[in-house]
C-alpha cells in the first residue's frame, strides 16, 4: 500500500526532495491508515505466514461457501470454516484433499500446519448432548488457534452430582466456557465453583418459552455469581476465540 | 339463598302442593347454582366457621384495606392479608387486638383461633436473602391453612454446598416452593435433587436484563428438570395456596 | 463406581489397614456423590429392574431417535419416546416388535412389563380438538408410570355448559392437568371448581397474537384462581410427570 | 368559516356575479372541508347545543386541566372529564357548580341538560372489584352520551357459578362491555353464553407477568368465543364510546 | 339429551310419579345445562335447519379436514371452511358437489339453502391488495350468515383521496370491518370520518419491524379515533362474525 | 493542540531540522487527528465564533445543569439546552441574564447573537395537543441552528380534512417533521400527500398497549407511504438537528 | 375522471346554464378529489410519460407477479420490481426484452428510456458483506429514479481504519445510506464523520440475540450521533426512495 | 465447622478408636462440604485476613445497608458497598472512620489495609459522561481487589478521532471494559482495534427505545467483532471483578 517502512523514511525523502509534498502528504496518510490497522495487519501477517482464516457460511449458497473456502485455502496453510452445510463441505473436499467436516458442529477444516498448542487449557462444560454442536464448534475454533481444550459433556444442573465430579478437571484450566440452553442455569454454578473467568453460551436449545435461547441468554445475564461474561446465543465460534485470547495472556 | 336442603325436598314439596311451579324451578334453579358453587361454598362454610379470609392489599388504599380487613375480622375468626402497607397495618393494629404485621413479607394477620398443624410440611427454599419477603408470604399462607414449613435460606446456586447441606432436610417434605430471582436456576436444581412435586416462584429481585422477574421465569419454565411448575412472579401467597393443597392430598 | 456399600465399610476397611489412605478417600468421594445422587440412582436402579426410560426425539435425526430407542430398549423392558417423527417411528417398528406409536402426540411407547397402576387418578382436560396432541402426551406420560387417567376432551370456556357437566369426573382425581391454546382461560374456571392442585399447560394451538402459545402463558401465570400452577408451552411430557409425582403423594 | 350554506348558494352567487372567481373557488374549498368533516361537524353542532365535549386528564397539570374545563363548560351546558385527579377535580369544583367527583373512576362530571337516555341498554360486567374504576369510566361514558347501564359487578371466572346468575340479565342487553385483568378469561366465558357484541376491555389489575395488562390484552384477542373485540388496556372512556354507538343502532 | 320439553314436564312426572327422585333429578339436571346452553342451543337448532356449521382447516392435517367436512355435510345443508388448503378443498370437491373455492382467503364453501339477506349491510375496507385474503374471509363469512357486504378495496392511508372518494358509500353501512397491515392507519381515519362501529383486523402484511402484524396490532388498539375495537391479526372470519352479529341487532 | 497549520508547515519545519524527527511524527500525529475530526473541529471553530453549544439535562442533577450551562455560557455566545427543568432553569436564569425557558418542551436558550436564518422552511406537524412539547423541542432546535419553521397542530388523522387544510403549507416547505404519539399514523398520510423528506418522531403519548411509545414508532417504521424515515421516541432535538441538516443543502 | 379541467371551467359551464347543479356539485368534487391527489397525480403523469412504477414480488405467487410486471410494461416504459424470486424473474425475461435481473437484491428491472441522472450523488455504505443485497436495491432503486450513487462496501466497525479510508468519498455526496446487521453500529460512526442526513438501514443479518434485524434497527434508533434517521429492517427500497428525493432537493 | 484438617486426621482417629462411626461420617461429610466450598471457603479466608467483603445496597432500606456495613466492617479490614445510598452512607461514615463515598457511583468504600496492585492494569472506556457512575463501580472495584486501572473517558464513537487517541493507551492493559449506552457501539470498534478481551457493559443511559439499556445490551451481544462477551446491564462492578479476574490470570 505504501513503498516506505516509517515516518522517517517518509519525512527524510521529502527533506531530500526525494518527493514532492503531495507524493509526502500522501505516503503519511497511508502510513497512519496502516499504524491504525496495526491489529488487523498482525492478523494479516498471521494468514500470509500459513495460520488462519475464517469462512462463515450461514447466510451463503453452497456455491459461494465453496468459493470462498477454496480462495482461502490457496494464500492459506490452514482455513476453518464455520456454519458449513454438509454439501457444501462435500464439495469443498472433492476439490481439497485434507478437509475435514464436523457435521455436529458444521465446522469444515483444512490444517496443514497445525499451530503449536499452549500448555495452558480451556475447559469447554455443556449442560445436555444437544449443546454438543456449539461446544464442538468452540472447541474447535480454540483448537486451531492453538489452544487446548478439556471437554466435560453433559453435567447439566438436573443432575448436579455430575458436574461436582468434574469440578477439579475444571479448575486446572485458565478459563471455561460453559454451554447450555433451556434454563441456562450452568454458568451460574460453575462460576460458583472456580474462580476463573466464565465465558457462558446459551444456546437454542429447548422450546416454547425458551424462545430460541432467549431464556437462557437471560438467565445468563442474570448470574447470581460473579466472573461471568456472555456472548450471543449459539455463538461456540466467538467464545471459542475469547477463551483463547484469555488462555494466551 | 334457598330454604331446601335437596332436590328431594323441592320437588316432594311441589309433588305435595306446598309450592307453585314457579317457586319449584326458582328454588331448583337456586340449588343448581350452589351445587355448582361446591367449592366456594365450602370456604364460605369455613369462613363462617371461624378460620379463613384473605384481604388483597396491593390496589386498595389505606382506608379500603383497613376496611376491607376490619370487614372480615367481624364474621372470622382468622384473617389473613397480604400486600398491605405498613401504615395500613398500623391502623388495623389500633383498632383490632391480636393482629400480627410481618413487614419484610408485608402480610396482616389475625390469629384468634389457629387452625390445626398437618403431620407433613411444606419446604421453602430461597436463592438469597433479597427473596426473604416472598419466601415469607408463603410461609405464612401455608401456615394459616395448617401446613407446617421447613425453611431454607439463602442456598442460591453460586454456592451449591450450602444447597446440598439442607437437602436432607428438604427430602423430609411433601412438596417444596423454590424462591429465586435473578437467573431463576434453584429450582431446577432442587428438582433434581428431590423426587418431591416442585413449585417454583420467580422473584423480581435483579436488575437490568432480569426485566422485573421474567428473566427467572423464562427460566424456571425451561427447566431441564422434571417435576417443577411456575407460579407469577413474586406469588408467595399462591404458591402458599398451592403448596398447601399438595400438603393436603 | 465403588465396591464399598456404605462409610462403615469403608472406614473399617481403613482401620484394618486393608486399604491405603489414598484409596479410602477416593471411596469415600466416589460413595458421597452416590449419595448426593441418591434420586438419580433410584431412577437408575428402576431403569435396571426394567421399567423406565425416556427418548426425547425433537431434536434428533431419524438415525439418532432409532439408535437411541433401540439403546434403550436394549436394556430397559418399557421405553417412552416423546416427538418422535412418524418416519423414526416406523424404522424403530421395523426393529422392535411391540412398539406402539401414537401420531397424534408423536409419542412412541415399548412397554414389555407394565407398571402397576395406582389406584387414585389424574384428570387430563382440554380446551379443544387442537390440544388433543398434548393432552395425549401428557397421558400416556402419567400411563407409563402408574397413573391411571380421566380424559375430558374439548371443554373451552366458549360453551361452559360442557365443562360443568364433567367437573363431578375430574372432582374424583387427586390433581387435574388443564391443557389450552389461544386465551388459555380454562385453567382459572377449572381451579375455581375443583379444590386440587391444578397444573396449566399453555400449547401453542392459535395464531396471530397467540405468539406461539405465549398469550395462553401469560394468561395462566396470572390466573385469578388459586392452586394453579404452570409449566412450559406445549409440554405434556412435563405435566404428565408431575401429575404422576403428586399423584403418589 | 363560511358564510354560504351549500354549494348552491355559491354557484349562484358566481353566476350572479356577486363574488369572483377566486372568492367562489375559496367558498367552494372552505365547503368542502366542512363536508368532509360532517361526521366532526355534526359533534360540532351537539357541542354549540349544550350536549358534549370531554376533556382527558391524564397528560395534564393541574392548572391545564382546570382550564379546559371550565373553558369547556363556558360552551356546553354537559362536559365529561375522565383521569382527572382528586386535586384538579377539587379546584373545579370550587369554581363551577354541579360539577360531581367519581375518585374511583377518576371521572369529573357537569351535567345541566341530561341526554334523554335511549330504551336499549348496555351490560357492563367486571371480573373483580379492582375493575371498578375501568367499569365506572365506560358506565359514566355511556349515560353522559345516552345509553343507561346494566352493571353486573365482580363475577370473574374463579367462580363460575357468579356469573352464571348474571347471564339473564347480560342478556337483555345490546351489546355487553366485559372488563377483566389478571388472565383476561371473562369476556370469552360470556361470549360463549350471550349473543350480542362483546367488548372487552383488558385491565392493568395483576403484577408480575401481567405486564401491566398484557397478559389480559393478548388472551382476549385469543379468545376461543366469536363475536369479541377489544379495545386498549384500562380504555374504560373508549368502550362506553363504543357501546353506545352500538346501542344506538 | 333429555326427554323432558321443560320443568314442568319433570316435576309433575315425578308429582305422578312416573319417574323415579333420581331420574327426576338428572333430568333437571340435564334440562339445566340446556338451559345454560342457551345460544349454543340455539346454534344447534340452526344447525339442524340447515344453515350453519364452520370447519377450522389451520391445524388440520389434509385428511382430517376432508373427513370434518363432509362429516358437517351430512348434517346440515350449509357448510363454511376457513382456512382451507386448495389440496384440501379439490378433496372435498371431488366428493361434494357445489362446494365453492377461494383460493385467495382459502374459504371453502357449501350452500345449499342460501341464508335470507338482511337489509342492512357491512362495509369492509382494506389498505392494499395484499390484504385481500382476509376481508374475503370476512366477506364470506358475513354473507354465509346472512350479512351483504360492500367492498372497499386498496384505499391505504398513503393516498387518502382514494379514501375519500369511498366514504359516502362506508357511511350507508351498519358497521364497517376495516383491515390493514403494515401501520395499520386505516381504522384511524375511518374512524374520524364514519360514526358507526368501527372493527379494526390487523394483518401480518409488512416485513421486518412489522413482526407478523404486532405493528399493526398495537396501532390499532391505541387509535386516536373513537368507535375502534380490534381483533386477532388475520382473524377476517372473527370480524365477518362481530360484523354480522352487530348488522343484526 | 499543535502549533503547526498544515503538513506542510511541519515537512518543511523537519526539512529545515527546525524540529526532531520525534518533534515531527508527533506532530503529524495530531495534525492526522484533527484531519479525521474535521468535521468536529468545525462545530469547535464554530462554538469559538460564537454560535452553538448543546446542553442535555436529562441525567443531570440541578447543579450539574446549571454549572453546564453557564460553562458553555462563558464561551459561546449562543446556547441550546434540552430536557431542562424548571428549577434548573431559573437558577441558570437568576445568573445570566437573556435566557428563555420554554417550560412546555423544556428547552433553555441564551440567544446573544442569532444566526442568520435560512431562506427555505421547515414544516412541523403535530398529530395532537400532548404532542406540542416534542414539536417545540425540534422548532427550536431548527431555529437555534438558522431554519426558519412552519407550525401546523394539531392535525391528528381522526379528523382528517383537518391535516387537508394544511397541506397546501407543508408542500411550500422543503422537509417535514411530523410528530405522533398513540397510533403513529400521521407521518404516512402526510407522506402520501406531500413530495418532501418526512422526518417522524413517535411520542410517548398515549398508555396501556402504547407501551411508551412502542406503538408509534412500530408503526412509522412499517409506513405504507414512501419518504419517511424515524428517530427515537420523543426525540424532538433529533429531527430539529436533521431537519436542519436537510434545509441547508 | 373528470371533462373539466379547472374550478373555473366548471363555474362558467354552470353560469352559462350548461351545466345543471347536480352536475356542477359532481364536477367539482371529482376535481377536489384530484387536487388533494396533487402528488399523485404527478405520479400518474410520470408513469404516462414512460419513466416509473414499481412492483412489489414478496407477498406475490410467481404467477402474480409476471402479470403485475408484464401489465406496468405495457404501459410503462421502465418498470423497477423489488423482492423478485429468480423462478418470477426468469418467467418475465422470457417475455419480455431487456429486463435485467439482480440476483443478490432480487430487483428486476426493464429500462427502455433511462432517466437523467442528477449532478449529486448518494452514497451507500455497508457493514458487511452480507449487507450487500439490501445494498443493491437501495442503489438500483435511487438510479432508476435518477441518483448516481457511491458505493462503499465491508467497512465495519470492526475494522475502523477500512472506514476512515472512504470517508473522503462519502463527504462528497449529497447524502448517505448506511446499512448494517448484527450491532447496527455503523451508522454512529459515519454521523459522527460527515455533516450530511444519514439514512440508517439496519439489516437482518446476524443470528440469536439480533432477533432478525431488531438489534441494529434498536442500535440505530439510538445513536449518539446526530443527523441520523433510520427506516424499516432490510428495507432498501425505502432507503433509495427517500436518498433520492433527498438528493433532488 | 470441623475440628479437622483433612480426611487422613479422621480416618486415622477412627482407626485409633478415638471417635465413633457416627462421628467419623459426620465428619467426613462436613469435610466434604468444605472441599466442594473450596472456592469459597478461600475467600472467607480472604476476609478473615482482613480485605474484602462486598455489601449491596440496592433493595436494602437505609437500616439495613447501615447495619449489614457495619456488621461487616466488624470482622474484615476493608469493605465494599455498591448501590448505596448518599444517606445511608452519611449514616456509616457518622458511624464509622475512614469511609469514603462516590456519589457518582454511589460506591461506599472502608480501606483500612490496601491490597497490594497487580503489575498489570484494566483499561476502563466510557462512550459518555452519563456512564461515568457505572464506570467508577467498575474501576473501584478493580481497584478494590488490586487491580491498578486506565480509564479513557468520554470516547464514544460519534466522534471516533478520540476513541482512536486513547487506543495505545488501551493496549497496554491486560483486558478492557467498555461501557456505553444508547446505541452500545463502542465495544465492537474497540474489539477491533485491540487484541485483549473487551467485557462489555451496557447502560441503561439513553430514553425512548433504548428500553432501559436494551438496545445497547443487544448491540453488544451482536457484535462484529471478535473477542467481546457481555455482563448485565449496568453492572460495573461484576465487569470489576471479572476484569480483576482475568487480569490476576
Amino acid at each position: 500500500m505504501t513503498d516506505f517502512v516509517d515516518f522517517e523514511q517518509i519525512l527524510d525523502a521529502y527533506r531530500h526532495q526525494e518527493i514532492s509534498l503531495t507524493k509526502a502528504t500522501e505516503a503519511i496518510q497511508a502510513q497512519f491508515s496502516e499504524q491504525l490497522a496495526t491489529v488487523t495487519v498482525d492478523h494479516d501477517r498471521e494468514r500470509r505466514t500459513g495460520s488462519a482464516e475464517v469462512v462463515y457460511g450461514e447466510q451463503k449458497t453452497v456455491d459461494q461457501t465453496v468459493e470462498a473456502f477454496t480462495a482461502v485455502a490457496s494464500k492459506s496453510k490452514n482455513v476453518l470454516g464455520t456454519r458449513i452445510s454438509s454439501e457444501a463441505a462435500s464439495k469443498v473436499a472433492s476439490a481439497l484433499e485434507d478437509v475435514e467436516y464436523y457435521p455436529v458442529s458444521r465446522v469444515l477444516q483444512l490444517i496443514r500446519d497445525p499451530k503449536p498448542q499452549l500448555d495452558t487449557s480451556i475447559s469447554i462444560v455443556t449442560a445436555g448432548t444437544s449443546d454438543e454442536g456449539v461446544a464442538e464448534e468452540a472447541a474447535l475454533t480454540a483448537n486451531f488457534q492453538g489452544s487446548p481444550v478439556v471437554r466435560c459433556r453433559d453435567v447439566g444442573v438436573a443432575g448436579i452430582h455430575r458436574l461436582l465430579k468434574v469440578v477439579p478437571q475444571i479448575r486446572t484450566c485458565k478459563t471455561v466456557v460453559v454451554i447450555a440452553g433451556m434454563e441456562g442455569a450452568l454458568p451460574s454454578v460453575v462460576a460458583g465453583l472456580v474462580d476463573k473467568p466464565v465465558i457462558a453460551v446459551p444456546t437454542s436449545v429447548g422450546y416454547g418459552a425458551s424462545f430460541n435461547g432467549l431464556a437462557a441468554l437471560l438467565a445468563m445475564l442474570n448470574s447470581c455469581a460473579t466472573g461471568v461474561s456472555v456472548v450471543n446465543i449459539d455463538n461456540g465460534f466467538g467464545a471459542g476465540i475469547l477463551a483463547h485470547r484469555i488462555n494466551s495472556l
